[in-house]
């Protein structure tokens, strides 16, 4: 649904939500798709979140919008609603998703759901929880196909349409061997297309790409992409498979990949707090400006130390915010590509030094016409300054060191952290700009002191 | 392939490469999946990707690393290749991999290689040149199965075995009514499981997501990934289906959108350039910075502005860094969640007030609590400084003031240039920071001014 038709869809049940208007709101909800419901949640007060939860009527429409609500709401809207009821819907929906969300109730509360759900449902409910969350195990669908290599195309036809009538995700067939271990892939498609008394293991394809349950899920997410799959088999260690992971899965993996990144990189916690209280938010961002002020005050005693230097030369202070923000800015730029570059695979955590050189060349020409620019305007606006050309020589020079060495911390950081397994997002932050800054000023005035004799 | 084993395709390549071992090579490359070796290349000198890029042997084999490389190393590639020989590959080649590489040739060449082609494919070729290559239109697969209502699913799955056999994704068959209009969709594998004399508009489901060829193709992944779907049908402004985008495709924007992002939010322009070389690099980078050493003159002037005050108390330029710096790393953090929210659909334009003055107290709240700390410190390190009270104050005030500033311009600029259709991501980069630099240097004099009396 587009934007400006979810903009309407959102308008349209607050309006009937304010109303009470019962029976449209019934017609409404049950005309759309819960992955729009589940947006249209997103904006609305909890008193509204709450009345729109009640409307679906049927298992099935509570258990889609149920999958498609974020975990965090789902837990508050269900605070309520009384065990039994809860199982009536987890049961109608993909045993992943239950696991997500019992994995975010309180342990006896998942513990008096479990108890509740059928033995089968319930084992494997307990299997996914096993894993960690951002693994594939975590992630992982336990419904999958897996055929013996001497079935038929027939036979295998046949099985998709008795025995695995729920599965989700029907596009790959696998083919295991005596030993239940991965042998091959069969997609769908193939399978209709071959004589029906083909063997599965005359057409499967034996390269299967596969991960193991402890896989990160950003290399599921990555093998996913790369090999342009709708799925991949997650196997154990003897090679057997026990699930897969499917492409619409991933997507979201990139996505708050990519949203984790990002804030990191702002210094802004690791998930978007836009829907917190004004509180909580503040809670959340109050650490990372920590970094930030104490650089500030480290700054604060550098220019008090070369107080004398100033009391000389007042103008020095007018330099310092270009200074500081020329080194800033430049950091900011080597480390969001550097890191980035790293995220996406296509920079590589042993071109280490080839990198910082590369960066420590850029940082220096870029410094180099910044700083010959600032020197320049410096001397011709003070010119009554004594000595007007060595100010000019000063604040140039200061620029080409700030930014040539921003640019190396900058590019350097991240490299080093993703080198010793520290995720290289959270060094383009307030860390790093933050000690560029401290370095910037001091250079700067330490240039001053020594080449104009202050 | 995890990392390690790309690494070490990569380390034995390069060895063999160096030995000339073209007999091993060719072993290696043939048995190697075209989406690794395409990582490879990345790692190799412009010579070593010449002799690799010679070693498949088959023309598919070709046309699939064809499609995986990335187009502006295989346009360098392919410069001294006849054109014969690269439409025999081509030919092997999805169209759309076929139109994106031919967007990069000069026209000339382009028109070469299109003649050459079989009429069928270069009018498909060219009609997907037709399209803007951001849009549904541009990325779209030209393959995919349309039938009629009245066909059974027996018929459907001999058109399947018969003329569709060189659809790229086959999971999804598309209805048509007698007026090629797009009426519904299947999955292959609800055919497969209904009995065979069972008509399509029995089974089909009319609630298609679909999307029009000129559909930004950000709008296009929000679409697929919201509803799971593992492709969307494109049609044109008849409501007659086109073409289709898949979902590996889908994660490619996601990714290539994510990375632009980040970029433009840092002010490190729109491409990845860690491949560029240094003087490519730096040019790119260079307009970036500018806006960040104009802001950085205005606040040399504003300074300079307030010389006398300065003059009588020298200690006011001890707290430039850690005012500006704060009221920046805020004013990052306010503009990232806001833009990540905008980007990810969390944050709808329409609330912009509600953000803007929810942010308004969060940088209020957050800078009452680092300007008290602050104007402590301040206090009690520069006691013989008179009046070291309201030196204490002024610093405080001046933290309030310019983190409150910095949260509301960094989430008001992006919600702003969002509602006027400009990329939000650009309003992060160096022109939000810079203008809170230049706001925050003001006040903060302007409040020393008048508070101390100087």
């Amino acid at each position: 649904m587009p934007v400006d038709r979810t903009k309407l869809l959102l308008d349209t049940i607050k309006r009937l939500l304010r109303r009470e208007a019962t029976v449209h709101l019934h017609k409404i909800v049950n005309k759309t798709h819960a992955a729009d419901l589940a947006v249209v949640f997103r904006f609305l007060t909890l008193r509204e979140q709450e009345a729109l939860f009640d409307l679906p009527e049927t298992v099935e429409q509570k258990a889609m919008l149920f999958s498609e609500l974020e975990e965090e709401l789902l837990v508050k809207l269900i605070e309520d609603m009384p065990v039994e009821k809860i199982v009536e819907i987890l049961e109608q929906m993909p045993n992943d998703d239950v696991a997500d969300l019992l994995g975010k109730l309180s342990d006896e509360r998942a513990q008096a759901l479990l108890d509740l759900m059928t033995k089968e449902e319930s084992e494997e409910v307990e299997g996914l929880l096993r894993y960690d969350e951002q693994t594939a195990g975590g992630i992982m669908l336990p419904d999958f196909i897996a055929l013996k290599e001497e079935t038929t195309a027939r036979e295998a036809i046949e099985a998709l349409q008795k025995e695995y009538v729920d599965i989700e995700m029907p596009f790959y067939l696998y083919v295991v061997d005596d030993r239940r271990r991965l042998v091959g892939v069969i997609s769908l498609r193939q399978l209709v297309v071959v004589p029906p008394h083909t063997k599965l293991n005359a057409i499967m394809a034996t390269d299967v790409v596969s991960v193991q349950t402890n896989t990160d899920q950003e290399e599921v997410a990555r093998i996913v992409a790369r090999y342009n799959i709708l799925a991949v088999p997650v196997v154990d260690e003897s090679n057997e498979p026990v699930g897969i992971v499917t492409v619409d899965d991933v997507i979201d993996i990139i996505r708050e990949e990519a949203t984790e990144d990002i804030l990191k990189m702002a210094g802004a916690g690791e998930d978007l707090v836009e829907t917190q209280s004004v509180l909580k938010s503040t809670r959340i961002r109050l650490p990372w400006l920590l970094a930030s002020w104490i650089g500030g005050i480290i700054a604060f005693f550098i220019i008090g130390y070369f107080e004398s230097s100033l009391n000389k030369l007042i103008y020095l202070a007018a330099f310092i915010p270009i200074i500081m923000g020329m080194g800033g800015n430049i950091g900011t730029q080597s480390s969001t590509i550097v890191v980035r570059g790293l995220a996406t695979g296509r920079l590589n955590v042993k071109q280490i030094w080839e990198v910082v050189l590369k960066e420590l060349a850029i940082g220096f020409l870029l410094g180099f016409f910044y700083g010959i620019l600032l020197g320049f305007v410096a001397h011709v606006t003070l010119p009554t300054q004594q000595p007007a050309l060595m100010l000019g020589v000063t604040v140039g020079l200061a620029v080409i060191s700030s930014m040539t060495i921003a640019a190396v911390v900058g590019s350097l950081v991240p490299m080093v952290f993703a080198r010793i397994n520290v995720d290289p997002a959270v060094a383009t932050g307030p860390f790093v700009t933050t000690s560029i800054d401290i370095v910037s000023v001091f250079f700067y005035f330490q240039i001053a002191t020594v080449l104009l004799h202050l």
